[in-house]
This record gives C-alpha cells, sequence and structure tokens, in this order.
C-alpha cells in the first residue's frame, strides 16, 4: 500500500463516487461529503512505513501523494515532540497523560502539516498558486509555505477581519484580499476563484491536508514505541483535524501495523459546539450553530465543513464530544504554561480543559494512556494569556526586595 | 571523553584556574573572565558522541554535566531544522546556503538549549530556584523550563522594561521583580540575590548555558553529514551564543570528529557594536559602549561580558566581525520571511543581513557553506515585522476583485 505509487484519487468515503485529485474537486458532487483519498489495507513492515527516514510529515512520504523528492516543500513540518504532563497528570489523577505539542511546527500549529503537502502537490502539478479563506493560524501557514516554494499565495479575510490579524500573513508576501462580503459567500466564491486562477484551494477539510494532518497518528504510534494511545482528544472546529489523525490511526490498522484503534474525543467551545450538539442528541448531521459566544476563535466554525465526518468517525472509535467554557479553556491554557511549560492558543487548551470533566463522567481512566493534542502556539494569543497571569513585584529598595524574596521564594537563606 | 563522567570543574580558559561548578562561581575570580568547562581531548567514535539517540540537545548527553537521565528537564530543544535557502542564496550568488532555525525550539529561541541544561543541573544539585536578569527571550526561557521543572524562577528587570514584554514571562508563573534601580545595580545584584536565596543564576554566559548551546555546532555537523561549514555567521550581543558554538566546534575536534574548524563571523547592530569596533581596531578586549541606537533588542548589550571571549574566538577561527544597520535587518527580516518562509526577530535576522556586505568584500564566496544562525522567532516581535509589510487589498465587488486578482496573480484563466 502505497499513496504514491499511483496518481491519486478522492473517494466520497459516504457514497463511494471517485474523482480525480487534480482537478478542482473538494467534495462528493453527489452527496457533498467531504472526499479522501481512500484507505487501502495490505500488509507492510515497519521500516517500509517509515521508508525516508528523517523526522516529520516526509518520513512517512510513502503514505503521501507527493510523488517526486524534488516537489517536497517542506520547513520540517511535523514531528513534533510527545510530552508527558507529569504535574496536571498527578493532579487529575492521570499516571499517562501526554502533550502531543503540535505548537513546534514551523508557524506554531497543527496546520502546517497539511499545508507542507498542500504545496508540494501545487508545486508538482504545476498550480499557478495556492489559497485559502482564513483570518488565522491556516493563513499564515498557506502564505509561508507558498513564500517557501517560490508560488504566489491567496489568502480571502472578510472585513471584519481585526488588522492585526493580517499581519503575519502578510509578511510572507501573501496576497490577502479584505473582501466585504459575507464570510459564507467568501468561503463559496474562494472555490470558484481557484478553479478561474489555476490556483489549488487549501481548506480546512482539503483531501491534501487530511494527507498531512494524519501523520499525527503515525508520530504518536512510534512515540509511544508501537503502542496505541486509549485515548485521542483534538481540539475541533471545521472537524477536519480530528478526521486526519482518525485517519492516521485506520491507515496504520489496514496496513496490519496496529490491531486495535484509540478512541477518538472531539472538544469544542460551548459557546460554539455543533458537532457536540449533535453528538449528544444522536444526530448523524451536524445543524449549524446560529451565533457564535466564544474567544476561542480558531475553533469557532458555527457551520463545520467536516462536521458529519466526525460524528461517523465518533462512532467508529466509541468515541465522546464533550464541550468546555471559555474560562475553563483559560484555566487550562494558564496551567499549561505554569505546569508543564507549554504556551498554548485559548483554543489548543481546549483538549488539557475537558480532561476533569471526562475523569468525573468516569470516560477517562488512572491506567489510560491519553494525549491532548496541543494545536497552536499561544504566542499570537497574548490577550488570552494577559488574563491568567499575575502582576509583577516593584521595589525600589534591594531590602525590600529581598525581605518579600526571602518570604516567597522558599530560598535557604 | 565525556564532560558528565566526573564532577564538573570550571577553568578560566585565559588563566587556567580551576572553580567547583557547583559553587556560585561565574567569572574567574583572578581575571574575570567568563569561566568554562574545559574542552578535554581524546578520540571519540561518532556511536559514543550521539549515545543518547533521538534528537536534540540530549541526543549529547554524554558531553553535558548532568549525571543522571531523571534530572533532565526537557521540552524537546534543540534538533532544529537546517533549512537550505535556495531563494536567498540564488540572488547572493552563493550555492550553499543554509539557516540553522533556531526559532524552532520551545520559547522560540536558541536561549532553550542553554536553559535545558542549567534548569536540569539545578535540580540534580537540588537548587531552591533558578533565575535571570532579562526582559526578553532569556527570561522567557527560564521561566518555562522552571515551570517544567516545578522549580521556582525569578526573573529580574529594570523599571525602564516595558510591561507588554513581561507577560510571556509571567504566563509561566515565574516571580518576576520590577526593580527601580539601573540596570548594571540589577545585573550584578542578581548574582547576590541568587547566592542568597540558594538559586542557580542562568546569565547568558553562564558555563551551564554555554554547555546547551555547543550542541548548535554538533547537529550542524550531523545535519552536513559530517562535514564542516566555511563560515559561521552568528547574530552577537553578549558573546555567549557564538562562543558555545565555537566550543561545540573545538570538542568535535578534540574528539577527533573533525580535523578542520569553521570561520566564525561575529555581526552585530551598528547602534551598538562593541564587539565589532573592538575587532577592526585590532584590540583583545572590548570597551562597552557608550548609548544603544539600534531597535535591535536581543543584540543590544553595550557592555558584553563575553566580549573578550568573542575577539579571540574570532582570532582563533580566523574570522571576522561585521555590523549591520537596522534597515538591513529589516530587509533581511522581509527577505528571510518572503522568499523562505522563516520569520524571524529583527535581531536574528542581522546574519543574513550581513551577507551582501561580506561576499562584496570577498570575505565569502559563491562555492563556500555558509550557515546563518537564525536565533530567534519573529512572533515576539511583530512591531519590526509591520515595517516590511504590504497592506491587504480591499474590495466589495466581485468583478472588481477577478479583474485585479487575474492581473497580478499571474493565473491562467
Amino acid at each position: 500500500m502505497s499513496v504514491s505509487a499511483g496518481l491519486p484519487e478522492c473517494r466520497c468515503p459516504e457514497c463511494g463516487r471517485s474523482f480525480p485529485i487534480t482537478g478542482p474537486v473538494y467534495r462528493c458532487q453527489g452527496c457533498d461529503y467531504p472526499l479522501e483519498i481512500p484507505v487501502e489495507g495490505g500488509s507492510v513492515a515497519v521500516s517500509q512505513f517509515t521508508h525516508h527516514g528523517g523526522r516529520g510529515v516526509w518520513r512517512y512520504r510513502q503514505m503521501l501523494p507527493v510523488r517526486n523528492d524534488g516537489s517536497i516543500v517542506s520547513l520540517c513540518e511535523g514531528g513534533t515532540p510527545l510530552l508527558e504532563a507529569a504535574h496536571l497528570g498527578k493532579e487529575l489523577g492521570l499516571n499517562h497523560l501526554y502533550l502531543k505539542d503540535e505548537t513546534r511546527n514551523p508557524t506554531g500549529t497543527f496546520k502546517d502539516r497539511g499545508t507542507s503537502v498542500g504545496v508540494s502537490f501545487a508545486v508538482e502539478r504545476k498550480f499557478a498558486g495556492v489559497g485559502c479563506v482564513s483570518t488565522g493560524n491556516m493563513a499564515i501557514s498557506v502564505a509561508a509555505y507558498a513564500a517557501r516554494a517560490g508560488k504566489k499565495a491567496l489568502v480571502l479575510v472578510p472585513a471584519t477581519t481585526p488588522p492585526g490579524k493580517l499581519m503575519p500573513v502578510l509578511s510572507y508576501g501573501a496576497i490577502v484580499v479584505v473582501m466585504d462580503r459575507p464570510y459564507s459567500e467568501i468561503f463559496k466564491a474562494g472555490f470558484e476563484l481557484a478553479r478561474e486562477l489555476g490556483y489549488l484551494w487549501l481548506h480546512s477539510d482539503s483531501p491534501l491536508r487530511i494527507e498531512g494532518q494524519k501523520t499525527c497518528a503515525y508520530e504518536l504510534w512510534e512515540q509511544l514505541h508501537g503502542d496505541v494511545p486509549d485515548k485521542v482528544l483534538v481540539p475541533t472546529s471545521s472537524g477536519g483535524n480530528i478526521s486526519a489523525i482518525w485517519k492516521g490511526w485506520r491507515e496504520l490498522e489496514a496496513t496490519g501495523l496496529i490491531s486495535r484503534l484509540p478512541h477518538m474525543v472531539v472538544v469544542q467551545a460551548e459557546g460554539c459546539s455543533p458537532i457536540v450538539k449533535a453528538f449528544q442528541s444522536g444526530k448523524n448531521c451536524v445543524e449549524a450553530a446560529s451565533e457564535v459566544l466564544t474567544e476561542a476563535h480558531s475553533i469557532s466554525n458555527p457551520d463545520p465543513p467536516s462536521g458529519s465526518r466526525a460524528l461517523k468517525l465518533l462512532r467508529e472509535s466509541d468515541g465522546v464530544a464533550e464541550a468546555v467554557t471559555d474560562q475553563e479553556m483559560l484555566e487550562a491554557q494558564s496551567a499549561l504554561a505554569r505546569k508543564e511549560g507549554v504556551l498554548a492558543e485559548m483554543a489548543s487548551a481546549a483538549s488539557v480543559a475537558v480532561l476533569a470533566k471526562l475523569v468525573r463522567k468516569g470516560y477517562i481512566s488512572r491506567e489510560d494512556a491519553v494525549v491532548c493534542v496541543v494545536t497552536g502556539t499561544g504566542l499570537r494569543d497574548m490577550e488570552s494569556v494577559a488574563k491568567g497571569t499575575r502582576q509583577p513585584l516593584r521595589f525600589s529598595s534591594w531590602t525590600e526586595c529581598r525581605k518579600e524574596l526571602k518570604r516567597i521564594s522558599g530560598g535557604t537563606a
């Protein structure tokens, strides 16, 4: 089994229709389900699976839809640390709690895995450029990789976007278009514009993005020395990333490298939790949220394009979906920094914020191997960080300073 | 040869006096030179050198002054990418230009290498806490690793520090003391306070920091498949980091793993370039700059504590020192993002900013293997980034948007 051996084809996981990946097809034209490159079976040796060596996404290039090494556009994405969270684990009574630290990607988020595969594909198939509709992490990632490839990047954003958010995107030289139209109209128009310009559109659940992001599961499997975690918790917006990680596990199973699968957990913000609501009321498809009442911007998609796919994988993996409050996320963000030394975006701390609730409900138990995916960096989210920090101490005399420090700092003097 | 085999000792590279590293001794009490753990000879096999496996700083733990694996405090520092800078190289007529991307460290800078070793040492030797005097990257790094270790961190800053700069430090739960006294007084008082409180002080040229940061050279050697680059360019402030990288090369030579050394290049900001000035006027010691006239804050130490050491290594390595203007750094920062996809701090782009001048002077030639160390992330330096970016395009009609995009985006339609 090898994705890159033949010309890849996309298939609708719902109705089975196939479409060539080279064309501007992103969703099934029959049932509007997001397309995927199919999981195929066949026994594979570890050495074949990790054929390329090195670390990160391209270690698994045998499983990725890019044919020539010369097409690869990389900033050394993936290969992110799996950190044991001993302090947080102890507090929660969990003996095997891990953080998959996706903040360590080139532009600070998991998006880079998918973008690297997408932009490499665009180079190989000679697309004129790449682009997306995004005001946040995805736009930054696409802009960075397009720069690295020497390709044009087009980023469409609504006029409501705060100008400061665009700075990192602009810094990489992307063409940023601020459009005074509603988001849903811009989202649709993006695909059309891409077709007209000969650009490859790398939206949140593009089949190419799924291919790149599935490598997160491969890495977890290697980092746990061939073991499978019991629970994998993923902050979820469009549903694309958890679908990708799930695909990775299914491929490991299909190739015979693992014999059981983890339980997947969708975590959303209470103020915008359409997948959680659908899951908890036993539905098979997601109803769009009517409003967004959360500051966790990276997981605030009210109409998640991979919502149904996420519900399906929750059923397949015997998983759950839970929501957390903004306050719980802020507290988890602060705890991650103060207790484990990891500075995450507020939205990315959702996977940690939900732990206490799942332990209380008995869904997670003491000996479970639990992986919280920490999806993105807190460095662009200092406003949230500020909410969880104390003030500094101020002195003008060393005597007073000494006195206070000896009192609070547990010194020996 | 192995640093960790015995109780490490520090030696003054200038006068040869020895001091136990466990004590609160940081500089030679005879000649005030910064102390180092000595480079020792003896042939070593690659397998012994990279004994610990894995990647990053602790891959080389055989060479680091920490005895027990259980003492190691790690966020997976080091192991940073060596990126080929093909676009920039082509423009400059350089066929082998590389970026050592230190922005990929846990808190975004090379400081994490040294901090990891320092905090691990503090854990092993049971110091009550760790600390430093810093308003920037070093403070953030120390705060993060102390959090990870469950140790107290003390950060002293002058009252002139903009409050926003302290936010990331505070986020990790460090004790931040804003002291209304001159910087030089605070710098001195830090060592004294550390002694009184039983804290380990991790200043910019601490022997422990040098040990961690020397691994940058080890990695370059491995990433170049055992080759030695011709030139290694380092943005320089205190002189600590370039001293560390140079120590790494000397150790590779002393162990018999390499037979030649690279030429080292100190790069400073024109508005604060005491090492460059001393070098260019042939002096053996550095005179403090009377004022700081640069926005490149991370390389603006007017009185570099490792200045003499930097001058010495320039002589030993047949290297050079050059200054760049703020404008040149801003342009290099922008070029790094737009052409290579790497978002660096303005000060960290100094190593790239200096290239054109060194090519012009004939110091760097077409076939040289040139490594620019990119010391820290641009994510905390958006003010500088903003200076190099264009404005977004704004439309309210799709027709106008299409027309303009077709004009500028090189589309096929």
